[in-house]
């Protein structure tokens, strides 16, 4: 029952016959069966209990109900904890950790490279992979959803630059002490949003602004690649340049022809799914290599990522930041940034626990967005006192690590034809089979970044070329961008007509209303992103999050529900997941959550489930 | 009845309707109404008059009637002349003239620096100009066969400095007087071929060994530009070499998705076309501007194309080499050289031609190659004596010049299924529904070359990156080994199985026989790369030539007649076109040529013809 609208989104046509794993549900239920499938019915009569719906009187406020969220949050949760670990004796949890590794150390040293340079070595390399071994180790051991993965973005990064440029106009040396109440500010709201229930709203948050936020942030990390780039032509000359921009273009073309490789049809698909599961290693073992060939390349003496001594801060000071010097004015002054923060964070990091919990995984526990806010609100507090940057959930990965403890089927569906071509049409079809949930992986990867953290490694560290992180940067905005739905449907209004499939569900809607549409949503992406290179930039969150009303107040009235039945889409409707928001949100018309995504389930029928950053893991 | 085997290779299954323009044999029709169709019954039932097929006593050997078959390539051919320059007044003329112009040009420049850095400048861009203009106008109006683009070819470039390397041994200063002997040899050998209607056997060459040919050139190709790139390095060091990769790279990239583009279903017909048309034009104009940008890349300072002044020899000479000096000894060690020239254009020229005819194009012009092989003679010997490199038929190049003629149009075919997706399917088939058959697109282009002759142009021409040509020469050769039957076979192999329709010809053959017909394909690709590195370089047409005769005595011992005809296919099959051969090839077993070729078939029963280096014109 949990599964239902899982199953209706996969549901087979008749006339399709699936070979292969017909059986596909009853495996899925066989490996549940090992989870605590016994406290299931219980816990799940008690979660439904967290709801708002139908309530009359004071009840109905979710201020005055403080902790109720959190309460029922950390009592759904538990029951599963011990499953977390037991479940974990798989080879995805191995290959999820691998991966994951690559996929947050990477960025997180990209943005590392480029929060460096802004803020004058203030943050550096220990200062991220500390704030990413921290968060690690929270949310992966006392988390309600160890599925997200929380990090360093580029967005805290723009974020903590953007006030240093304005600290610099007043007094640099003010900057640590500032940066830290920002985070005290910053993690008292955050208790407070937590403690009055308001992550609640997040189940309004549909497809409209995820997308937007997500394409947001592909074309700033394209930006902030060639903006590395032309740095390096700067501070390391031409040579360092042009190789770099040779190294940072083949490598982002290597992650992104392995990644393609692992998600067709060719060889065995145990082999596919290794290059799936590891085109991040490979590509960055090859091109690290590459720089250091003897001969011309190696002369060329290519700049790499800079370290300093090990567990200690990059600039000569103590962990601790005095914050407690800084003048009264100055703590006031940064209550709005830390608001700002909040705001940032509320919609980054719950959308990043949206995503990873998204609609096309076959989850079975549930989440708890609360309790998991709460505790950001406690790293946050922790990493501005220390002085290292704030980690949040990682919106661009956070569905890799799902999708990296999925296990894939790719079933073969032949489409009967009249005539021609033998009389059937063969395709593959990918289809979602389980997911190994668990906290194990998560856990794993922070000992990896805590290791890295060590002398040794952090000298390999050092052999790495400032270029790969480059090619990160693109390779992490590119998959934003082309997998959008923004660019789905401008791909879809640029198509010519005759050769879209009739049943396509964005033929019902008039191509003025599509247009409409993606220009609200292209608007919202050029705001931020003009914004993005001036003081303004820390404005940038209040734009992001004024989406969510404005979908629901204003576009209804511009658009008919059927029209947004088609083109939006909620982006979490699994019922484990909207039990931490009090159930399904309220939909205008007379529609529920069940009449969206039209579109989604149209794509998945003739392609199956799409897969993050390709990964067609075959077993 | 000329058109019978094409139309039963476009044959429609009966249940699938294609809407759109279902009159595509009248439309054809149509046009050809304006060619001299009159004429055609005459002449046709005159060029079947020769042939070998059934003659007996002296009359089989070939040799013994000299000039029989130039004197009926030119009695079929003639009647023609008048249509081939009224015919020409359409758009595609234009589109097709500027398209090879840009085609023919720039990997002739490719080439050549390659050939001036390794001949120490003896062949440089005047050379090369003078080369592509001559064979241009030649070609253009007295050929039996206009649409076979004739010019500097990157073989005969690996044969001018493989000779040079050899010469040097002894005395250098030998070098010019020995290739004009070379070529006059070449030349009288070239007019005995023609003579003894020895070209008939070309009519014998098949895929597997044009496809292996094709692939050599590919691969030759690919290292040529990565050779030129690393040439940067040393020549102009590391800033112009990384700055190099950079351009080359994109320059790749550029082209290769404009092309990819306009073969798809994006935009309007028109637009598509636009866009494949010029993919080079665009894409040399940005990134030569790119080169220019001020700044940085300015300052970089890269390396462009050397120029001299315009109409005179690179080196100091005339243009007449003065080989009436040279010693009696090295006049006749030039001649086995001159053999193998010609044994290299006897292969290069014919295959480009009958690729350039090929068995997908409509055409209704009958070819005629002995007499394009005696005038072939004639422009080698002008060549060799004013010491320019040997034009002969463009392979990789040849056959874009028919697409570039060629009307496609893209049809909507409907495969109606049993239920789901709106019980259809529509998939695009591009149909080549006519093409331009003419000698003005040709004529022009040959005029654009000897304007780029003039000083002015040559100045154009100096701004030019030499990372331009490199980047040419991975989209020639990537072109060549991306759509080759090789790759598509090792795909095949390497495809998971469950996925392959069931209805695709080669599941008919047992995989052991597949791998076996690809070894020898491999085997054939691999030796003549290997030497190419060496001096025995020269002798890489004999490798290439033997593969005919393989094909025909040895393969047929190994693989049944079916299996061949699964795999293997007559590379040209157009009864107009094998007409100048003295009629279809007898073949082994029972089997026709209309029985070979069901991979063919199949594959355009599904999208349709394949197009050359992309190019979905649309209208």
């Amino acid at each position: 029952m949990q599964r239902s609208d899982a199953s209706s989104a996969t549901d087979v046509p008749s006339g399709i016959t699936v070979p292969g794993t017909p059986m596909m549900d009853s495996t899925a239920e066989k490996s549940q069966s090992e989870s605590p499938q016994k406290d299931a019915p219980t816990t799940k009569s008690k979660s439904s209990d967290y709801t708002y719906d139908g309530v009359t009187g004071w009840r109905r406020f979710r201020v005055l109900r403080p902790c109720r969220g959190m309460y029922y949050d950390i009592r759904r949760r538990l029951p599963y904890y011990l499953s977390d670990i037991t479940d974990a004796f798989t080879y995805r949890t191995f290959a999820s950790t691998v991966r994951m590794y690559f996929v947050n150390l990477l960025p997180a040293l990209a943005y590392t490279l480029d929060m460096q340079r802004r803020t004058d070595g203030f943050y550096s390399v220990n200062e991220s992979l500390f704030a990413s071994a921290l968060a690690a180790m929270v949310f992966s051991t006392v988390s309600a959803q160890p599925l997200t993965i929380v990090g360093i973005t580029g967005l805290i990064s723009l974020f903590n630059y953007t006030i240093y440029d304005i600290i610099k106009i007043y007094d640099v040396t003010l900057y640590a002490r500032f940066m830290a109440w920002t985070a005290i500010w910053a993690a008292i709201w955050h208790w407070l949003v937590a403690v009055w229930n308001l992550c609640d709203y997040m189940r309004y948050v549909t497809d409209f602004s995820s997308e937007t936020f997500g394409m947001y942030v592909g074309i700033i990390y394209m930006i902030k690649g060639v903006e590395e780039l032309v740095s390096l032509f700067d501070s390391f000359g031409s040579v360092d340049g042009y190789l770099s921009c040779v190294i940072a273009i083949l490598y982002f073309g290597t992650v992104y022809a392995l990644e393609k490789i692992g998600s067709g049809v060719l060889a065995k698909p145990w082999a596919r799914g290794l290059l799936a599961d590891y085109a991040y290693p490979i590509a960055t073992i090859f091109w690290v290599g590459f720089a250091h060939i003897p001969g011309t390349i190696k002369r060329a003496n290519i700049s790499t990522l800079p370290i300093s001594r090990a567990f200690y801060p990059t600039q000569p000071r103590s962990w601790l930041i005095d914050f407690w010097t800084l003048d009264v004015k100055w703590v006031f002054v940064a209550m709005p940034f830390g608001f700002l923060v909040m705001l940032l964070f509320y919609y980054d990091h719950n959308v990043s626990s949206l995503t990873a919990q998204a609609k096309q995984y076959p989850l079975k526990k549930p989440g708890g967005f609360h309790w998991d806010f709460f505790l950001l609100g406690c790293t946050t507090f922790v990493s501005g006192i220390i002085g290292i940057p704030l980690p949040n959930g990682l919106v661009p990965q956070a569905p890799v690590h799902t999708d990296s403890l999925t296990v894939f089927e790719t079933d073969l569906q032949i489409i009967s034809t009249e005539e021609g071509e033998g009389n059937e049409i063969r395709r593959p079809i990918v289809r979602a089979t389980g997911v190994v949930e668990q906290r194990v992986s998560h856990f794993l990867m922070g000992l990896g970044i805590i290791g890295t953290m060590t002398g040794p490694l952090l000298i390999v560290l050092h052999t790495m070329p400032r270029a790969i992180f480059c090619g990160v940067f693109f390779v992490v905005g590119w998959g934003s961008i082309e997998s959008n739905g923004i660019t789905k449907k401008l791909l879809f209004l640029m198509s010519e007509r005759r050769f879209v499939q009739q049943a396509e569900p964005l033929l019902q809607v008039r191509r003025r209303k599509i247009w409409l549409y993606l220009m609200c949503q292209i608007v919202g992406v050029i705001l931020p992103v003009a914004i993005s290179q001036t003081i303004a930039a820390i404005g940038f969150p209040v734009l992001v999050c004024v989406l969510i009303p404005f979908r629901w107040k204003t576009m209804p009235r511009w658009f008919t529900v059927k029209e947004l039945e088609i083109m939006d889409d909620l982006t979490a409707n699994n019922e484990v997941v909207l039990a931490s928001f009090g159930g399904a949100p309220k939909l205008p018309g007379s529609s529920t959550a069940d009449e969206y995504g039209l579109e989604r389930r149209f794509s998945e029928r003739k392609t199956g489930v799409p897969r993050q950053r390709a990964g067609s893991h075959g077993r």
